[in-house]
């Protein structure tokens, strides 16, 4: 173009006829203007093409993140290989100040447990007198050993579908400030118009014929028809049968409850167990092999920074009361430990530096599970390749 | 041992005399006991020097301890050259179930806050209708917009040390649940034996000799004198004398409430700052030159694990409300920004994978701060080496 333009522009001798060419100041006129109307067309044209482009690109960049999440989601679905299970003691309900905050500290630790899919909660006592479950009468808020239970129960309470709360907790003194509580909101709390395979139910008190199976309550506009008869009242995970064309009785199988999470990489909530002692945390470990990574948390541990797991199946972090894990070790007379760093692999400090003389176990739990999901995670990854 | 043992026992032809071996029963059985002994000796000396090891190493353990803590302290008073502020909408009180939870999740900011040493913390509103101090009239609790005022009280009462907060809080209906607030337990919250150069007070209100300074109760027994003349009821920030031989009358001199931790690495509190929009948590910033370093947070953002700051001297981390930054983005029209990730240098989602649908703004906090505490440091060092 920029050779053209000095062509007409010099006019002088080497000017050749060519067709078309301008020869009168008139026809130059018309020419320049023929010459403007194509330049802005091919700079329109241009234009279009860059948009064009720039359309293209944002398509690809957002075909490329659908994949992205699609690969995620299909990660997801293979499912997590790996626990992780926390312990503390049920004394910290009794530094709490009125029967209202007892509860909300309660439902503070369920929070944090889901926040970071926590599977399996341990009560431990502390101070050497507790029950080991959450039957029998009530004594009275506030009576030493107490918090242990009353700690155990209003977990569970939260843990529970909402639509199965009426099944499996009756009136109980313990969650007489249940209303206060703030709303854990898992995958496995399902609403009634959610679509999901699995769905936690309650088996009802139903007629069955003879080889066919019970009837569960999902949570379901209608009750589902499980693959085997069981007793009424006990709480089932249930996979719901997607192929069936008749969506007026739906089917479905039950699951261990570990199966959402192990096939399906969903969150299920977590399972409850207290302990008579901090050894018991330990020796009582429902996993078969027990757990293979031990955390102990305290101020007084290695910098959480300069930390790294190995892999692992089931991880444990275990925290103190309002004294420290040095206290807790020390009431517990049958481990014969002293040195809290001899009974844990890690024994971590998770917040270095801190600008509070004291960490609450509530403010604990949030802080060392955000300091270790990454390296859960990086542990993993080593599972993974190995 | 074996051997010899084998020896006495077989008694057979190979046996030749030995001085002081045993020949008849009696001799053999005194022979015994005389082993005995000497076996018994040998063990408990073994046990005493395993002992002795064991004290030693314990000696050693707690030598190399005194000499990190000292190295710590060391490094410590150098001071911190940065700061954090932290920004979150007060409307979040609006979301307690009663006064007294309302008061405690105040509570529950102020004590993330300190925990991670966090220098600032900015109250907006997101709903547009708010007061700029804390001065005025109480119009009942629970009212919109009411909620910066009394959450910025809050965390005022609750900063400020114990035996000043007679001075600066009179009764107020937004501290009528103060009773129930865990304390702080700051490192600028002393008692009054405690020794530190560094001390809050408040100018008394007492007759100073021309030329003199004032008196200035800082929670020691004694009132200290300062170097100047101030007006009776301001707090200060007061370096003791500690040169002085009379300690009958302790001197000081006024300092920056900054000082203790750009000269000796202390923690001192948080100011409150409350903010009219999201817009004038940036512009109305008290650093000459603004935030360097702003984060917003939310779960549409990026992995806080795939991030890495640059060096910064003030960073400002923004959280949102109950219905997320993306909401408190949209009320403020000012702003004209939709995107939130455009007004932050690093939008980050700090909990990825999150096992509830919900993260609480209280709980956001500490999972954020743990998340971004290692990422600071590793951000100042860079600022140390350039």
């Amino acid at each position: 173009m920029a050779s053209l333009q000095k062509q007409t522009n010099t006019d002088g001798e080497n000017n050749y006829e060519k067709p078309g060419m301008p020869r009168t100041p008139k026809e130059w006129k018309k020419w320049k203007e023929e010459r403007k109307t194509v330049k802005r067309k091919w700079k329109e044209e241009k234009l279009i093409k860059t948009l064009e482009k720039e359309i293209t690109r944002e398509k690809d960049k957002e075909a490329k993140k659908l994949k992205e999440d699609d690969d995620k989601r299909t990660k997801e679905k293979k499912g997590r290989p790996y626990t992780v299970s926390i312990a503390l003691p049920g004394s910290i309900l009794d530094n709490a100040q009125s029967p209202e905050l007892r509860t909300y500290l309660a439902g503070q630790i369920a929070r944090a447990a889901v926040v970071f899919s926590v599977d399996e909660i341990i009560i431990f006592d502390e101070t050497g007198c507790t029950q080991k479950s959450t039957e029998g009468d009530f004594d009275g808020i506030g009576k030493k050993g107490q918090a242990n239970v009353q700690l155990a129960r209003i977990l569970q309470y939260l843990e529970c579908p909402q639509y199965l709360r009426k099944s499996f907790f009756p009136q109980h003194k313990d969650l007489q400030y249940a209303g206060i509580l703030n709303p854990l909101d898992c995958p496995h709390h399902m609403r009634t118009s959610e679509d999901c395979i699995f769905r936690e139910g309650v088996v009802l008190d139903k007629p069955v014929k003879p080889g066919k199976g019970s009837f569960v309550n999902v949570g379901l506009q209608k009750e589902v028809q499980i693959d085997r008869e069981l007793r009424a009242g006990v709480r089932v995970t249930v996979k719901l049968d997607t192929t069936q064309e008749d969506k007026k009785m739906r089917k479905g199988t039950v699951v261990a409850p570990s199966t959402p999470r192990t096939s399906a990489g969903l969150y299920w909530g977590y399972s409850v167990r207290l302990a008579l002692s901090l050894g018991a945390v330990f020796s009582e470990c429902p996993y078969k092999h027990g757990y293979d990574l031990t955390v102990g948390t305290s101020d007084k541990g290695t910098s959480v920074d300069d930390v790294a797991f190995s892999r692992f199946r089931h991880a444990l972090i275990v925290f103190g009361g309002v004294n420290g894990l040095e206290s807790s070790l020390e009431f517990d007379e049958a481990l014969g430990v002293d040195d809290p760093s001899l009974l844990f692999k890690h024994y971590l400090n998770s917040c270095p530096g801190q600008g509070s003389r004291t960490i609450r176990t509530e403010e604990a739990i949030l802080i060392t599970l955000s300091a270790v999901r990454p390296r859960f995670h990086s542990a993993i990854k080593k599972l993974d390749t190995s």
